[in-house]
């Protein structure tokens, strides 16, 4: 497996790897959990957000080729997007697409012209202590205060550079 | 929002933006669901997998800042990474950091220096059909065959290019 990566990834296609034991390893090593008496918690993974550069190739890709359920394509003009939902029953993925000259997801696009992951959501029970805690331990944020988002919760993003390279969304839920 | 989100796109950081009312759709709009009569169904999320540039500072990330429970950090030379599982009730990530000079993600570090998501993993309920299905359809994959994996199950992984730039693990559930 490890040699067909490799092979990919000369090819010059970074995203590629193979790492089939990983799995087997959680349910067996020990587990610790940060934050003792903190006033806020991390819930569950809400959603992945894929920018994609043709929504109706994405789109039959997860309804037609893997059998998803998937969302009708929304328009957000004020957003700058096009949406589609992909429902995986315990998360969903969230497909984009640049609607408009000025979306603010077609940098991103011009940079990864095959599309890509663009973002994670993480739900918290509390995003104004959530965010509090953000900013007393160095990590910044892409807003000074939470905002209002998908059915009238606040929400905050991290900066990815000071998570991974991943772009990080906290959702109260 | 999205003003904030284009300065920091503008400051060479890709993967930012914000989507805060996407997720308010996905219970208004109808929905589709594909392949009707298929002989397999995917499953849920299985995980999301991200390198890290340094295994330390992500695990304290997700530990200590967004009070996660962690795994300890695992070795597998075998397939050249260091990784530590980050549960979030619904689904896990994996953080995954070289080990060794062959290591198959150094390739996608040394792109992606603050680091990235680099896979996520789906799961099936039967390979097999699910891989025939693909070639079928004209989705590459990076082996001929399932191989086996995690728990003793098979995975399988498509090629980024025909996955709008994602990397996508099917695990067999």
């Amino acid at each position: 497996m490890a040699s067909a990566m490799l092979k990919v990834a000369a090819a010059g296609v970074s995203r590629c790897s193979a790492f089939t034991l990983l799995r087997s390893l959680s349910t067996t090593v020990p587990l610790s959990q940060g934050v003792p008496g903190a006033v806020w918690k991390l819930g569950k993974l809400n959603h992945i957000a894929i920018a994609v550069p043709d929504m109706e190739r994405a789109t039959a890709l997860y309804r037609d080729v893997l059998g998803a359920t998937v969302s009708e394509k929304v328009p957000l003009p004020e957003h700058g997007v096009y949406t589609v939902f992909v429902e995986l029953g315990n998360t969903k993925l969230e497909l984009l697409h640049p609607l408009g000259d000025k979306s603010p997801i077609s940098g991103f696009l011009q940079k990864n012209k095959s599309g890509g992951m663009h973002h994670i959501c993480i739900e918290v029970d509390d995003i104004k202590a959530a965010v509090a805690d953000m900013k007393a331990k160095n990590i910044r944020t892409l807003s000074t205060e939470p905002r209002i988002g998908a059915h009238g919760k606040p929400v905050m993003f991290l900066h990815p550079k000071d998570c991974d390279g991943v772009l990080v969304e906290l959702e109260e839920a």
